[in-house]
């Protein structure tokens, strides 16, 4: 089912402009510029309707936040409530991630939140998978030595290939969980699920009661 | 229930004798001139009734296997099938691994083999894991650089332990697979099932059903 176009999509666009990164190869080596401040910037690749992205930026007013969404028809979602609420620290670019180091410069991030990204399963579009050693190497650039990637997904197949992808492009692991929201018997993981952000998709995977699978991986470049 | 004491258990065992070392601290360092070859030795911490140590000396004969279990009533059931059959590339030690490092010398192990370990679900017993931190710094000087711990459970949580616990200790995790015998649609794992050498455990969660868990850990001192 294809998604109809939203009601009037051009001028809710347009009223939320100066929250979007039109030309975002200008933006490379100049995020601190606009957001006016020296802040670290955290990126969401794929931020759906923002509601992950919207508490964060609440939550940490210190952190600059760039939302990254391919799709017009979704991106509006996550702008308006930003919009609506004056909130100042998120940005926001409409496109996939194919570009990513021509928008943002070597050392340039501090964070990527990668939340339920297409699990792309059929094997010929493994490169299409956000945490392919194409997208990998990508981030590592774009990444300072020492930040991470944090990764949520409900997808096994994808977590499995996320944990080796990562693991051989040489980023280090860390707080790996298998099932984020049940009380952990083995008791491994230093993530406390009461400080988990959810999503919209997450909100509906834990009602419907299946495991989220949950990791950091941290550049070691 | 406990397991009641084997018939004869005196007089199989001492039949076996040339098979167990009975003093290990003297074989640190001696490996070689025990097996009377400079072949690689690997280790299975916790053999059980020995189907898997058996069918890889077997299938690698120039390969030097040392098989761990504690219990002595369960070790003979892994001794007895290796003396009928006049297998030479295997020898056996009844101990747990509490004292690996007076067993072994510093990179005399080239693997280590953790299959269905004791998952120790109850947080105060962390320590008895077999992949706690503190087994792992001994694993670390017994084995080579490079050499790998490989290991099977069918307990999440465990496995979820494990990730953490060897990623934080700075082993380098790879061929990780969520489920071992189920064609994974991530297609991420390098690990072909069928060459994988079950083990009675593996047989059994098989037949039930369930995942198996399976890593690979490089010591990367």
């Amino acid at each position: 089912m294809r998604m109809r176009t939203k009601k009037h999509l051009e001028t809710r666009l347009e009223k939320c402009a100066d929250l979007q990164i039109n030309d975002p190869e200008e933006a490379k080596g100049n995020w601190n510029k606009i957001f006016q401040n020296n802040n670290p910037v955290y990126l969401e690749i794929g931020c759906g309707k923002g509601t992950f992205i919207k508490k964060n930026a609440e939550m940490f007013p210190g952190i600059n936040f760039v939302a990254m969404e391919k799709d017009r028809n979704v991106i509006i979602s996550a702008m308006e409530p930003i919009k609506k609420e004056n909130i100042k620290n998120v940005k926001f670019i409409c496109d996939n991630a194919d570009l990513l180091d021509e928008y943002f410069d070597e050392n340039e991030c501090e964070r990527i939140y990668l939340n339920f990204s297409d699990p792309q399963p059929k094997s010929g579009y493994k490169k299409k998978r956000l945490t392919h050693e194409k997208y990998l190497s990508m981030y590592k650039r774009i990444l300072k030595h020492g930040a991470g990637i944090h990764q949520k997904t409900d997808n096994k197949g994808f977590f499995e290939f996320s944990l080796n992808s990562l693991a051989d492009s040489g980023f280090l692991l860390k707080n790996i969980s298998l099932d984020l929201h049940v009380d952990n018997p083995a008791e491994s993981s230093e993530t406390n699920p009461a400080e988990n952000i959810m999503t919209e998709y997450e909100m509906k995977f834990i009602e419907m009661g299946l495991p989220i699978y949950r990791l950091e991986a941290v550049n070691n470049k």
